[in-house]
């Protein structure tokens, strides 16, 4: 992997990630384009009901949503459509969003009168620090993750693990997420392939609860939480996937969506820069082969979600296990399943579809 | 407000709420359907790693979807188009919902193999116990709750609370939660106006994290976090949508939604039984204001979801502080708001509408 960073025209950072082992970086344009300055400046509100940060992002509304594909920020650039990637070309590249939900220079809080006249006292408020980060996957419009080659996907996640290591020594940064949405179903405003990575300024709220857990299951068994499922899933193997000599994929016991698997090493490591070279390799073997998987699924191609849940920067990393969470809404060829009362008001998971039934379907669906 | 309770065929109820107020009940024909027997049969895992209740209902996925008008199960029956209610015409109907997530009678938990084979040691299961009703406002298919007159809402109500007193009397039953999912946009399969009622047999996610912050709350500052909340609200102004003697509305200060108001009642009480005459009065009243003002935000009505939390069946009520929150995942005329990853998989909520936009769009509104 070859890395080369460059600086968009409005000063947000651009960074090149080469399949290619060494040798020189080809010779690449600057970003020509004349660029207004970004308008960032969200807002983190404490919810006491909950005990939760939630983010107020009142400047995203204006957003790119759906452009032609003749006008996609995420191709590379041509005379006469300028995009995002100055390039003619390109492999990976991962750049800061210019709608970014958090950005590392957010200025002040806007004020809203005396101090503590708004309800401050009782739902504290904190500047939107953070990184909102773009990965594109391939330069070809209509591909897909599940579509690059292994080389490829190499590729992207040693983009993660970069990105993982040096958002986690940006000022404030607490959790950095890499994650992909793929599908207009999920609300994915652009269809070229690409995910995201998030850096937080706090534990997200999963989180907590899970090293919480990871916590309790440790002082009472002296073992780790995430480690313990695994095995647990190993043993039964009425949910298991797909594994290999390192990773193992299952569809949890208590699966919240009609699809869902989570993809653990056999290994426990923090985050993604500790996976070492098999293990990596190893995960882009197994991934490619479970994504094919998902889309023979149905005659579209399957909605998703997919996120590294990663150790915290600072704290608890010795409770941690790195995994990777996929799910889908999808519940039918024609029918997707919607979060309602239950769910969204109540926190209570609905799941129409039995965890072993899923498997035992993806199990089918190998090569 | 008159009740009379009957039996579907296949044995479930069905209990008539009018809106006069005594006299005798009308005659009303039985149900003269052949129903098959209830397939009924839902499972609860524990998620483990986030210590939650997640509800595996496999029996679900062949429930009726989007029927024509002349096949819905909601209106009342006529001619050949026998519908889950057997009169011809109702003012409120409460009955058991035939597709239940949950239900009194499921049954053994089908066996999986010996005790601990499938990993039920870390991932414990019970039966899916409890209750799922459905509630028709009205017996006009075109119609909706901010339609309803002040004396047919008050009917609505008052059904609402006597299912809460019945259904936390039911064995194992622990909250009771009355709620209505309006809109195709939320994946609401019947058009007819109607509403839901969970009565479930563990505490919420959601409603365990607000009783641990109203405790922290109270051993901190001996006051109910709740009532801290209200008071702050009507101090500051800044996000009140509208009020009368008994009851605010306001737009949460960390609103997790595009769209949100939470109504409370200016006095503490656990849940809808504990409302005097003239608090069930004024609730209906603003209720009503508040819907007409949702419906005139776009061009068309507005999806919504709209929850009461109440005190637990038999803890935490002195914690406890009744109110409705509703909300909505549309952001703007053409545009949803989705829940992707962050949401879905870290629960970070990111808000893209300041909480005193909305709530100054929602006071201009007013009739």
């Amino acid at each position: 992997m070859r890395k080369t960073v460059a600086r968009l025209a409005d000063g947000r950072q651009l960074i090149y990630y080469d399949d290619a082992d060494g040798g020189d970086s080809p010779a690449r344009p600057a970003d020509s384009r004349n660029l207004p300055p970004l308008n960032v400046g969200s807002e983190l509100r404490f919810d006491p009901l909950v005990d939760e940060w939630v983010t107020i992002a009142a400047h995203r509304q204006g957003r790119t949503h759906l452009p032609d594909d003749a006008e996609c920020p995420l191709c590379p650039s041509r005379e006469g459509a300028l995009s995002e990637i100055p390039a003619s070309d390109y492999d990976v590249v991962v750049f800061d969003n210019r709608f970014p939900s958090l950005a590392a220079d957010v200025g002040e809080l806007a004020a809203s009168g005396e101090d503590g006249e708004d309800g401050e006292d009782l739902v504290p408020r904190q500047p939107g620090i953070g990184h909102c980060e773009v990965v594109c996957f391939t330069s070809d419009h209509h591909g897909s993750f599940g579509q690059l080659t292994p080389t490829r996907a190499r590729t992207v996640l040693e983009a993660w693990a970069d990105r993982t290591i040096e958002l986690g020594l940006q000022p404030g940064v607490e959790q950095v997420v890499p994650f992909e949405n793929r599908g207009v179903e999920i609300g994915v405003t652009l269809q070229h392939p690409h995910g995201q990575i998030y850096a937080l300024p706090f534990a997200s709220p999963r989180t907590r609860r899970m090293l919480a857990a990871a916590r309790s299951h440790r002082r009472r068994t002296w073992r780790n939480l995430f480690a313990d499922v695994l095995a647990t899933e190993r043993e039964a193997g009425t949910r298991i996937v797909a594994e290999n000599e390192h990773w193992t994929a299952f569809v949890p016991a208590a699966a919240r969506w009609p699809v869902e698997m989570h993809l653990y090493p056999h290994r426990q490591v923090p985050d993604l820069p500790a996976l070492s070279d098999a293990e990596r390799d190893a995960f882009c073997h197994l991934y490619l082969d479970l994504l094919r998987r998902l889309d023979r699924l149905y005659d579209t191609p399957l909605p998703y979600i997919a996120a590294w849940q990663q150790a915290m920067v600072n704290i608890d990393r010795d409770l941690s296990y790195l995994r990777l969470e996929l799910f889908s809404i999808r519940r039918a060829e024609d029918k997707l399943k919607y979060l309602a009362t239950m769910e969204s008001a109540m926190g209570v998971f609905l799941n129409d579809v039995r965890p072993e039934d899923v498997a035992q379907r993806l199990r089918d669906l190998g090569d």
